[in-house]
């Protein structure tokens, strides 16, 4: 299994995902794509949006703005409910989850509880408590040249709710048939008190959420389709083994209480199971909150029965980093060198997802006719495949170890065999197996 | 020329942009894209992105957090310069924008050409100013659980600065040769006092920047060059007349301090000409400003001619909202119908840029037999090109006054002659001439 530091430490490495404004010492909480990350990433995304959006018939996407009328937060209960225990040491002044400090203690822990447990300041030592508050999780700004109550505004902390206030206007634009959904791709942030676990609970994210309108009677045969959709793209898209994804059916007493149906996928991480994504029932909640706060009609009329009403919802919901980290997660390996005492590191990635699909290499770089011919083939793949990289530096088997930790799926080498019969060596990422053929045949 | 209130109605009628937060009311200076506004959205950064990064061997890509470490705006000059002059009307409270409210006044306003000018307020008429101050215009916010100066944040201005805080980081993963370019595609945040004409001059726009990090002794070269791949990049990838496009050369007392040469490229928009986007010489101003703010090396050492030195910058930057607006703008017509005392609305939207490229009917939506055969016809499309619609609603006469109003290049159209010898009409969206030819041939 592979190691959270080994996988960050290539990360960085490697030029995939650097701490957020490295040059200043970062900043607690955020991370920042470098150039095969944000290939990856816009592999995964460009996938997901294909495969949900553009290939069917029945999902509509959005681009919603950041900062949204604060009327939606109010709607959707954030100001009021979203929200972390907060805990502050009156010796030290540190500020801490107080749930996560006492660790057995679940969210909505009180002064008693926490007392009774005796839990030491992790800065200072001391236990002096002053009393656990709500903080709300949610950055708030404000907007225009006045800064009072009147102007606050918040980053938005999840990208559904800029689905739900364009549901109407898509509604009215489009005419769509029941079911349909809508989906949206963008960040969401939410101001974590102790931001921790690389890019798995960062303060800035990038979300992928559907809100899928159904007929009410209908909800327990799409959550079912949906179901099967979602391991289908985690299976066949996104190459994950599904005996690293467990499917968690939410109890009642843990599900928002609305909820009548939630499955979360858990995923075998190098730090232990956590949550990749949601599947949930949302009921008519939102567009019923939106109809109370805006005084509009949410209503739907099914063109074919004549029938009215308020469409209930699934939500599929997935956070761009953590699946990027299970990605990761899943294709790194550490694995023997054959007859050598050494191991190389090689990131096992699924080929529509590696940031390049090709390597070309002259054997020799101080060759000028390996050079010249090995650029050929280059330019010759490049302009077919788009994703090809070139690498001339180091030796031979340096440019394997590092084209596998970036999980380039074929490596070919132009020697001076190449010169005589037109072939090339194209070596296998997985299986480091070489063959010889044409360039013309790849 | 296209009138902007038509292109803002057409946005939202046929789901290319709504405003904000529409459900309540909206929310100034925001704007959401709707379905086909997001797949206009897609194609045009998509297409930048290949052009400009993927097809390249020189320019790599980041994704940087929007929220970054405000010491990021301590040395770009942001926390103390990015600001407009603020006034407001002792008698009603209004805050305005000083230099907009006394037009021919510049952003150097005093209290003293202000007055002079005898302005009353647009709101209640009375002339009674209080003292101009600066207004900065980055919006803040607090990471983490205290909420004072010393967990003050901001949201970034420009993308601009999530590429220079990485370039070490890329230097030091890549070890790229110079000129080499970063690029970084995303969000920006500006608190303008008065957002005004649609998503020309709104609070959250995205922006797509590169930095191309030259030889000092090199970048007017350089700057030729980038100027000539903007040029083609606009005419030839995203299809705009360059009759429309003005090269402003920036005079020395309206460019930066630092800037030894700034083109702006100015726009033929509808409300008049404003920039759709700039290219700006910034020397060293950036590296040398985080060198010092970091205390940390910015020196490049090229590997060919062994000299050190601090890169250079030259910025092409664009946002996407103001070339969207310049794509459908130059795309917008209102023709006569022939024959008819009518005329159409289309958008002549490039090809690469329009939302779906075919559109596939039935001719009668009643008749099974044609909606059967058209429906067969629309998956062989939708299976190889992806971007194909349906549809069957209203008669053939509304479906094309649809289709020209999103931009659709081809419509087809299956009628009883298909059934018989198996060809279908193919309508063109930009003479509206017709021809018969089997679908396999498309």
């Amino acid at each position: 299994m592979a190691n959270l530091d080994s996988i960050v430490s290539l990360c960085k490495r490697r030029g995939f995902i650097f701490p957020g404004s490295d040059v200043y010492g970062g900043f607690a909480g955020t991370w920042d794509f470098g150039p095969l990350g944000v290939m990856l990433k816009k592999n995964i995304m460009d996938t997901w949006w294909n495969y949900w959006v553009e290939k069917r018939d029945d999902i509509y996407g959005v681009d919603a703005d950041i900062i949204m009328n604060p009327r939606t937060w109010l709607a959707s209960g954030h100001t009021e409910t979203f929200a972390d225990p907060l805990i502050e040491c009156k010796a030290c002044h540190g500020r801490f989850r107080a749930d996560k400090l006492a660790k057995g203690l679940n969210e909505s822990v009180t002064d008693a509880e926490f007392v009774r447990l005796h839990v030491k300041c992790p800065t200072c030592g001391q236990e002096a408590w002053g009393p656990i508050r709500m903080f709300n999780m949610m950055f708030k700004t404000h907007v225009g040249p006045v800064t009072d109550d009147s102007s606050a505004a918040y980053l938005r902390p999840e990208t559904a709710q800029g689905i739900f206030v364009n549901y109407k206007n898509i509604v009215d634009a489009f005419y769509p048939d029941i079911p349909f959904g809508i989906a949206q791709q963008g960040k969401a942030f939410r101001n974590e008190i102790s931001p921790r676990d690389f890019i798995l609970r960062d303060r800035e994210c990038t979300q992928m959420e559907i809100e899928y309108f159904v007929d009410p009677e209908a909800w327990e045969t799409e959550f079912e389709q949906l179901l099967k959709e979602t391991d289908d793209f985690l299976e066949n898209e996104m190459g994950l083994s599904l005996e690293k994804i467990n499917h968690l059916e939410v109890d009642a007493k843990d599900r928002a209480h609305y909820s009548k149906r939630t499955v979360d996928f858990m995923f075998d991480y190098p730090n232990g199971e956590e949550e990749l994504m949601g599947l949930a029932y949302r009921t008519d909640f939102d567009l019923k909150n939106i109809e109370h706060e805006s005084g509009k009609s949410m209503e739907y009329r099914d063109k074919n029965t004549g029938k009215t009403f308020v469409p209930h919802v699934i939500e599929p919901s997935i956070g761009v980093e953590r699946l990027v980290l299970a990605v990761l997660a899943d294709a790194y390996k550490e694995e023997p060198i054959d007859g050598k005492d050494e191991t190389r590191t090689v990131l096992k990635l699924p080929e529509n997802l590696a940031p390049y699909k090709f390597c070309v290499s002259p054997l020799l770089k101080n060759k000028p006719e390996l050079v010249e011919k090995a650029q050929e083939v280059y330019r010759m793949l490049k302009d077919k495949y788009t994703f090809v990289t070139w690498d001339d530096s180091g030796n031979i088997g340096k440019r394997y170890r590092k084209q596998d930790e970036i999980g380039t799926p074929k490596c070919i080498v132009i020697d001076f065999d190449t010169l005589e019969d037109g072939t090339v060596t194209v070596r296998d990422r997985d299986t480091a197996t070489q063959i010889r053929i044409k360039p013309e045949e790849l």
